[in-house]
């Protein structure tokens, strides 16, 4: 079907690409289809409040591709007050004479376009994660730009780490999946690496550290995901109260090992967390073909029909798998590639 | 099989990650299997000369995972010369108590790598080329280093292009195939793409910057594989004489088209041929992970006896496949992906 | 003076920075001054056909900072068309109500500037000139950028000619001046620089390759600015023709001394012309804190009555001189610079 | 004199480009004058101490040119430590045979070297910090890469902050100088900028926000000098312990600045705090040519007989200056600097 009307969104926490992924849509949509396209602003929200902007397929957009964040804005809706917004939604499309959406974000928001999908509304999703952990593609985008920005600090912090003899903290970003600080970890050459997969025991890493300075090295680089756990009963964290959605968190997990390794050890520690930036700015090359194939087989999947589904990358290829698939649980870091990094530590 | 003594050389033009790729080989040997690993000095001539050094699994072996090219030097070899090497290479082999043997290279050092094993030599084969060019896997490492260098470049070319109101040409690397310029040009976005997969018509480049200063674009930018090549019959090229295998090389294609756009549409045509910095350097934290990952995968095949066979890519694994199954063709850049790449012209 | 009318233009070359010396301007003007400014686009061929367009102290001047290029386009006029136009240009600025113009550009733009000044018109002038050839400054902003780039690419080079025991030459911007290919070579560490201040010998040049090859290593890095000329009677170079001013050009000077070499040593020699990307993209830091000083002080001196003048960096400070100490000779590599350069070589 | 014998060692905190000092000096003394150098490890305890390594003038003092850190480690000894060591100092030099001591450090370790020049030790100091807080000189290496980093960072959080409607904190390095959030706070396109010479007002900071908001801005950005201060009586602040020298410390002076503009605006407020990644890792091209340049000079001036002095940057040349002239006051940022970035606030 060509000359159709589709509408964007990008929700929950921003990820370089985004940008790309509208690129992608609108000048697929226009110069393939001739069907226009319209963006809501600040997420879900901007939806539900009907605040939307018209897309065009002209030079402006064309400079979008290198940026990063999301020139529509993103925001977080509570589940709840999604799940009352339902007629509205449905009037704010029908009103604008959208005969297609195009939601763009993480698990939770593909969640959110699945429960759409089954009440009727015509969908396509794009998955979104710094973290890498939506299930169904190999790689989303955003993902090798966050390790890059790992990875250069990890490769700084070497230098200051060895002329200091220090035990270096680089905590890296990842809640509930430890794929940034695996990846940022072997590319960096760090020499223990803790993930939420993988609970870990302060006596081992010390036990590693160690054992580096007994073979004469001068530091150590380890890298903790923010969402690593202790194994039950090797050491107490200070918790750092409960997120929206009622979990604890402990906040400055990388300082918390950093300091138990001091006392431990008796050495000089230091931590950096990374935080924000490995969020923003310019995509990678990577990412920014990644995220460009996604938004241009997208626009491709609502010409086509195939709604209730969402684009993702298998191999080499993109492919439209079900909403269902993408939804549900998170993808972990296999047993399998831990067992990869660990090889390269020491 | 523990206690095993690896051999491993890195053959044909350098790439990004071939240190890590070492590195992980030594690594793993040592510390999973206690085995050893000499490598063989620039490539198979280094092989047929008996000229080896030991690798020792120490810190100098983690400085290298960030260094471009390859520390032990790298060589063509003419395949003749080789043929007729056997016995000595297995007369090397012996004489240094080598248990396996990993080459690291491109199509023509796997296919010597095939040779070897049917003849008789215990061999696991590790993929290279910055080309991204070897059937069997999704990518290579090298490539995604390449292709960011590409982008690199082309960011800063359009700001200079639009200053001045050119059309500026890149070439970038790829005799056979137009993965980097698919790629590189995808990323920054390009208003045309010439790969050589896809022989060009120069009147239709012509048009499609005329379309854009007719829109009032002020510039254009055109990634120009090296490899590129005219549709039969629509323009002449120079010829720059044979290469070594006695194909005829099109020297400077970029050169030519942009003089050719500027014959025809009178505008102000630069071109900029990146050349060496593509595979030069350090590599992007993708091909570190890759590499290194690569690197293990081919240290275990050995241990587990999996000779005959290659690593490869496949979607988010690395498996074993029949080095048969990575020679005879190089991997194309499909129309498909030509066709998603042209969505974004314009 | 407050609430004046400025004029700005950019002219010559395009270069990093030049956007932030626009950004500096407008800010200042309007947030100190309660002034406007107006840009002449395409240099001072905008400014005699009137085309100008209102420069706004909003947001989107607050974007352009890390764009390179510059937003007013740019481009060269024939001195002889500038001269014959000056009732033009006095005309055009009284129909705008113009009352201080800040052309922003090189030798060549100041030496006009200076003319108008002579002439009657209120002109501050803006240094701009990635070669770093204007005198009476330390730097000027593009200098920087130029030499990163240039620097990176020298980085990228070390890995690949070493691995392929080559000597690798890199051909830098510089037609009159080597401050580029001073700063890269010394910054990336080059075994010789040959810059236009300093004829070469490449029987010297070859020598120095020798000894390095002699000691053992392996490969060389040249870096040569293009406009790099032979001692006299020591090497035949090609003629590219003569640039509008009538100047001989040798294109290539970068490829003809690496063939030299090459037949000289009859070793693996291969070169690499950096070209644009020196001139475009992204400024580094340091530029963009130059440039913005330069457009801060340039409206404040407009607003103080300073005209006849230049900004120019002494030291720590940003100074006013006068518009005739930066313009009739370049400002070269004096041969004290090249002697610590060279004791760097080797 | 030449056939020297010179010392030389890296005190204080690493910075990058102490080993292009270290390469300049080595090169320098080997190539232009026959003598030799030799380094104490880990700065002022390893000349106490008497460890000492030989430095070679071969192709691994190469290599150091792109590296971070020292290689010769770097430490902090206690000023009272330091001084009843003089005569063990003086019985090392002499056992060792050195003829001049290079010591490379900041403020306190030219304070040293001045000392030990006092009492009869042949010196040549070279600045050192990344602060940019010695007095004497116009800029000291490592500064750029610091800004570099930092501004890169700032780059990153603009379309992160954009994309979410926040205001974002950035604390850089910064003591007693403010120096880093200056440059890079005007590299970033910064809204405030808070250095510790100019106390802040949050009342005032938080207007300005709200300014942003008014017109329609959707986010902020503020770089924080780890070292800022409010104004008496404005905010109080919770104390971080005092450090070894007995000055009080505001641990996290940047989050305490977000909570605090958070209680007042209601706004989403995030802080980054960069970290150690300022100090490591290759240095850019300029302080890769400053430091260069300082050990070059440092080396000549030993030769020359130029003792109690220290290499200084004034323009575009390198001078001696008297050590007592770089020590006693830290170099602060000039109002009239501070006044010019904030013509771009807003």
């Amino acid at each position: 079907m060509n000359g159709m009307r589709i509408a964007t969104l990008t929700s929950g926490g921003d990820c370089p690409g985004l940008n790309a992924v509208i690129r992608g849509i609108v000048r697929t949509a226009s110069s393939d289809y001739g069907s226009t396209v319209v963006g809501y602003q600040d997420g879900w929200v901007g939806l539900m409040e009907d605040r939307r902007v018209q897309l065009y397929d002209d030079e402006s957009i064309d400079r979008i591709l290198l940026r990063g964040g999301t020139i529509l804005g993103t925001g977080r809706l509570h589940p709840d007050r999604f799940k009352n917004g339902l007629e509205t939604i449905k009037a704010n499309l029908a009103d604008a004479g959208v005969d297609a959406l195009i939601p763009i974000g993480g698990e939770g928001t593909l969640k959110g376009a699945k429960w759409l999908s089954d009440n009727g509304i015509p969908v396509v999703g794009v998955p979104k994660t710094i973290d890498n952990d939506v299930n169904g593609t190999d790689y989303t985008f955003g993902f090798d730009t966050a390790v890059s920005v790992a990875t250069d600090a990890i490769d700084r912090l070497h230098t200051t780490a060895e002329s200091h003899n220090r035990v270096m903290i680089v905590e890296v970003m990842g809640r509930h999946v430890g794929w940034i600080a695996l990846h940022a970890g072997m590319a960096g050459g760090a020499h223990y690496i803790v993930i939420p997969e993988q609970p870990f025991d302060i006596a081992e890493i010390c036990k590693a550290m160690e054992r580096r300075f007994q073979m004469g090295e001068k530091y150590g680089i380890i890298v903790v995901a923010e969402g690593a756990m202790p194994k039950e009963g090797t050491m107490e964290l200070k918790s750092g109260g409960v997120d929206q959605f009622g979990h604890e968190i402990f906040t400055g997990i990388g300082q918390q090992i950093g300091d138990e390794i001091k006392a431990r050890l008796g050495h000089d520690v230091r931590t950096t967390t990374l935080g924000h930036i490995q969020r923003g700015g310019t995509p990678t090359a990577y990412d920014r073909v990644l995220a460009t194939r996604y938004g241009v087989h997208a626009a491709r999947a609502c010409h086509e029909g195939q709604f209730g589904t969402t684009v993702a990358l298998r191999g080499e290829h993109i492919v439209q798998i079900p909403l269902a698939d993408a939804v549900g649980t998170l993808k972990c870091v296999p047993e399998g590639r831990y067992k990869t990094a660990r090889a390269l530590f020491g």
